[in-house]
Formats: structure tokens, C-alpha cells, sequence
């Protein structure tokens, strides 16, 4: 761990609630100096972790908290989150709001989530929630995170029935991305980060886009280069759509959406964990071009564009066998649901989509089989 | 239920979200009227009532959601809280989203919760995390929800060792204030509510402190007049205080909380339910006083005048016998601990408190003993 660099620095601009976005390398190492050259008053910190990356960089973040960094010592919890979907449940949520309590968590605490989208919905819901808001830094491990959940203030967990139906929006205080926790990072989730990163050329930038289908083997390679622009680039274009819609009122924040409506209905019916959500929001995207392309508002090679580069980028492209009512009744559950009215968000050319109501189940149906 | 009118109508100024507090008689009886005339694009109601005012009251509030008010019919859900504080639990709360869930509960629902300040905490934090916030009414009838917990938008549950330690701070639209829904309060429950109208009283405005004193036997009596005045006026002040400090960031707020470190502290370790919240804060702020005495900030006079009034409101002022150690620790656990340091709000006169540092536990163990 000889490289500690900050290779980039992104600003989520939201008034008094603003924040920056360090990527570079080493910055877990250098965990203690970067909370407190960011955090005011701070007499604790709760670090909420995954028990994958526990078994792997505990020990070095538990050195970071006590290095002698010139500051002073600071009060440290822990708290080990099994890994998986299964995690953000009330139960999990419970166990831990009970765990902050015994630890005497209070407002001069910062909880510090280290690990993937799961980790930090959950830390952060629980941020949120406990003494009515604590602070809090997302430290995202996996690509996934590093690209989406960890920007953009949403926090939650699932019920038995819809996945992230209970939450709060609530921004972190600070984000730090380190690309030295992507070394370990398995080919299958690293994969499922990609889509989400595909996601926002196709929402918002074509001339990204056009960069990641010429730099497939870079990113595949996970060259320092690539992996700087890919989650600079996707983290700058997030964070532009959460300044412009932090909580989801102007409708302009769901763009996000893109290809999610899709892949929460095929993450639900199959069981949370089956897929990866980067995996199901892949199929999600096909789908959606799909629809938009029987309705007429993109042309057959956009769909063959966006499906290129997703099978170019190992990602899966078709569909679990569900029936269609079962399918068609899941989405009905998406929390962007208005009124009972279902807004899907439709690409209209590479670089843009725009929501599209009033689309009946059959039309879904025939577009998608 | 001839009378239907407003009696006085208060707003709580927080830029966008602002609103306001309707006080008068009938209100439950044309609720959807105001629900319709105060919520835009409104598709569904989710009733969250106590069960004992679901006896007294749900038909009437059936039947004024069915009525024919010229608005287009909504569709409502009923979900029954048990009374009692023991409902505040995380157990009532992931049964209360699995409801909100199965119930299709989306933004297009308003959560109207009917009853006292267990049901709208509850039923606040429900509605501040389902689909990360739902539209929230709050219809409190009991007199401490009227004058305290509805106003200010502190929503939360309690957990195993604090109480009110996980939750948010999320405003209501609307507020309504229905006097009809005093005439069957017991009471000791209505004597609680007065604790609090006396804390107005000491920590903000002398000449209201004067008026309880001289209007004891009318308050006591429940005339409309000196309901609509005491509630009012409890309103107002309260409103004022939360304008100003929203979420409890710059110490202002915190001036609410006279009493309540005491009181708090009584509920926990009496078992919570065997005090009323309000019984506990009558002790509460007949410690704080003494305590305040005992540092010389104000004489015994008006220790004296504050156990009088109290007391001729038929409330408690001896506290229970707890060992003191117990005691203390119990009050560290106050949510305005910072840094491990608790913050005692003190009156300096009748009208006027400050926060305090730097106690010992031997002073506060003089003071009280």
C-alpha cells in the first residue's frame, strides 16, 4: 500500500448539505486523516462493515483509526455486516440501532460504511434514522457502489416485498473511493458495476458511451487509467442529477431509473441475491430499449448498440422465465409509482431518455417477449 | 356534533415546508374536506389510529372520508394502533410497514395519524421513511399531542434502552386540532398535557405563566375559551422555537426540552408507561428548578410558584425512589449529550431558560435529594 494519491475530486453540490468525492488510492490507509480533515467535533466513529472486506482490510483500517496522525484519539465501534441482499432487513436494521445505543452513539458520532451498496444503504439508513441523524462517510468497495449507491443520499432497506421501500434520503458528510479495494473485487461484481456505469452514457452522455465501447479491454483490464475515468465521469454525472432533483420532486432524478424498474421486478421475483442488481438492471436496460424500440422512439441498432456493449462487458442480456402477470405486477410496486400511473424512463437516442406514461401491459408484454 | 368551526389557525414558518395548524371543533368530522383542500394530488389515505379513539371515534371518521364533499372518492386504509407507549417499538413499526407495503401505500398516499403522541410518532417516522416519506397529517387528540409532540416534526420509536432514540425529523402538512376529541380524555391524561403548557410558560412567555396561575379553575374545567387560549398559545410558542431551529442544530431547540432530561430519565427506569410523559416532566421541571435554585440562577420563590401551579393542575412532583447512580447514568443516554456532555435547560426566571454545561452529578444529587 505504497500509492496514497488523490486522483480526483468531485463536488455533489447541494447547498448547505454539499459534499465532496475523493477517488484514489490508499485513502482507507489513510481513513483517520480524512475524517478528521473533513468532519468537525468529532468524539466517535461507528465503522460499519462488510464481513467480506473486514476479513480482508480490518486489520489495516483498524491501524489507520489509531495511527498517529497528530489528531486526537478517537473513540472507535465496529460493527460486521454479513454479506449479501439479505442483510438490509428490519431484522439486521434492528439489531443494529440496538448496537448504537450500547455503544452511547450520539450526535458528535460519525458512522463510517466500508463495503458495497448493502453496507451503505443500510449504515446510512441507520445514519439517518438514529438520534433523528448522525453523520456519515461512505467508503463503497465494490464498482457498484462506487458508481451509484454511494452518491446521491439515498439510503434503505427492503421489505418482504419490495426491495428498498423503507429509507430516508440523507446525504453523507464525505465519500472516499478507493481503487485499491477493487483489486480483490470478483470479475462477477465488478461486471455488475459496469452496468450501472453503461447506465449513464445511455441517460445522459453519448460521447461517453462511444468511450466505453471503444475501451472495453482497458476496462475489463481494470487499468488504473480506466477505472479513474469510468467512476470520475459516472460519480460527476450523478451528481449533477441529484443537485437538480435531490429528492425525487422535479421528476428529473428519474432518469436514474433507467432500466430499474425492469431489474427490481426480476430482482424481487427471483429471489433477492439471485442476480446481482448491476446484473438485473442489465437485463432491465435491454428490456427498456426494447420497449422503446416498439414504441417506436429509438431505431434497432440502438437496442444492438447498448446490448453489444453489455455482452461485450460479460453482462447477462435476457430475462428469467417469469410469467408476464407476476412480472407486470412486481413493477407495480416501484416506489416511483404515482397515483397508481407507472412512468417508465425510455431512451429517445444514446445520451438521453425521458419518462413515458400511460404504457399498457400489453404493449410491455409484446415489446419484451 | 353540530358545531364545526375554526377557532384559530397558527403556521409553523419553515420556507417550503411551511404549514398549518387548524384549531376549532367538528374538524374530524369534515376531515376529508381538509384534507382535500390542503393536499394536491392526493390518491390514497392510510389512517393510523389508536385503538381506544378507533372505539370512540372511527365510525365518524369512516364516514366523513365516504362523505359526499364533492371531491373525487379516496381510497383509504385503516390500520389500529394498540395505546400505550409499548406501540413506539421497532416490533409496531416493521408491522406497521409490512401494512403500509401490502397496502400499495405510494407517494400519492397522505398518512393521517389520529390519537396521541404515541400513534403520531409512530405513525410520523412511518410515513418520513415508507418510499423515503409519505405526506403526513396529524390529527392529535389528546391534549399533551396538541400542545407538544404534533407540532415540530420529531417522529420516532423508542428502543430497548432510550427512548424516542431512532426516528426523523419530518414535517406534517397539516395539523389538526379538534377540541371535540378533549371532551372523553380522562383526566389525568388532560392534567399531563397541562404539564406542558406550564414548560410554555417558564421557558418563553411570563405573562402566559400568569394567566395559568389566575385561570386555574377554567382550565381545569376545559372551557372552550380557555382551551382554545392554553392550546393556542402553547402552539404558537412552540412553532416560534421550531421556526427557528428546525432540526435542533443551533441550541435554540433544545430550550423545549426543559424537564425532559429528568423526565426522560423517570420514564426509563420507572418502565416506560407506569408515568405519564407529562407527569414525568411536572417532576422533571420541579428538578430542573430546584436545580436551578440550588446554582443560584433563580430564588425559591419561583421554585415555589412552579410546584404550586403544577400542583393545582394535579400533577406530580415528588420523583420516584431510584438510587441516584441509576439515575445519572440514565440521563447520559439524553440524545442532546455531545461530546459526552449533557446540557441541562435551566430557567434564569419565569419566561426565560438557558442551557447549562459542566454539572457535576454531585451538584444535580444536592439539588434533587
Amino acid at each position: 500500500m505504497s500509492h496514497r494519491e488523490i486522483l480526483s475530486s468531485i463536488t455533489v453540490s447541494l447547498a448547505e448539505r454539499s459534499y465532496p468525492i475523493l477517488l484514489g488510492r490508499g485513502l482507507l490507509a489513510d481513513l483517520s486523516v480524512h475524517l478528521h480533515s473533513h468532519l468537525k467535533k468529532l468524539s466517535h466513529v461507528l465503522v460499519i462493515i462488510d464481513e467480506h472486506v473486514a476479513k480482508a482490510l480490518g486489520d489495516s483500517i483498524q491501524a489507520s483509526l489509531v495511527q498517529a496522525d497528530g489528531a486526537a484519539l478517537l473513540r472507535v465501534s465496529y460493527y460486521v455486516v454479513p454479506s449479501g441482499e439479505k442483510s438490509k432487513s428490519i431484522e439486521q436494521l434492528a439489531q443494529l440501532w440496538e448496537f448504537m445505543s450500547a455503544e452511547n452513539c450520539d450526535r458528535g458520532s460519525v458512522v463510517v460504511a466500508i463495503g458495497g451498496g448493502v453496507v451503505g444503504d443500510l449504515a446510512g439508513f441507520a445514519a439517518a434514522s438514529f438520534a433523528r441523524g448522525l453523520r456519515f462517510v461512505q467508503v463503497p468497495t465494490t464498482l457498484l457502489a462506487q458508481v451509484d449507491s454511494s452518491v446521491g443520499g439515498k439510503t434503505g432497506i427492503n421489505l418482504s416485498r419490495a426491495k428498498n421501500m423503507v429509507g430516508a434520503f440523507w446525504q453523507p458528510s464525505l465519500v472516499l473511493i478507493d481503487f485499491d479495494s477493487l483489486a480483490s473485487l470478483p470479475a462477477r461484481e465488478f461486471n455488475a458495476g459496469l452496468a450501472e456505469v453503461v447506465k449513464y452514457g445511455m441517460i445522459l452522455d453519448a460521447t461517453f458511451f462511444e468511450w466505453l465501447e471503444a475501451n472495453v479491454t482497458a476496462i475489463k483490464g481494470r487499468s488504473l487509467d480506466a477505472l479513474t475515468h469510468i467512476v470520475a465521469r459516472s460519480c460527476e454525472l450523478k451528481a449533477s442529477v441529484v443537485a437538480a432533483d435531490e429528492r425525487e420532486t422535479t421528476g428529473l432524478r428519474a432518469i436514474l431509473n433507467y432500466g430499474h424498474t425492469f431489474g427490481h421486478a426480476i430482482e424481487a421475483l427471483s429471489g433477492y441475491g439471485n442476480y446481482l442488481h448491476g446484473e438485473a438492471v442489465s437485463i432491465g436496460m435491454t428490456m427498456a430499449a426494447k420497449l422503446a424500440c416498439s414504441l417506436h422512439m429509438i431505431d434497432e441498432s440502438i437496442v444492438n448498440r447498448q446490448t453489444a456493449l453489455l455482452h461485450s462487458l460479460d453482462l447477462p442480456i435476457d430475462p428469467p422465465h417469469i410469467p408476464f402477470d407476476l412480472f407486470w405486477a412486481a413493477m407495480q410496486k416501484d416506489k416511483k409509482v404515482q397515483h397508481g400511473k407507472l412512468t417508465f424512463i425510455l431512451p429517445d437516442c444514446i445520451g438521453s431518455v425521458k419518462g413515458v406514461n400511460d404504457i399498457s401491459a400489453t404493449q410491455v408484454s409484446a415489446a419484451i417477449s
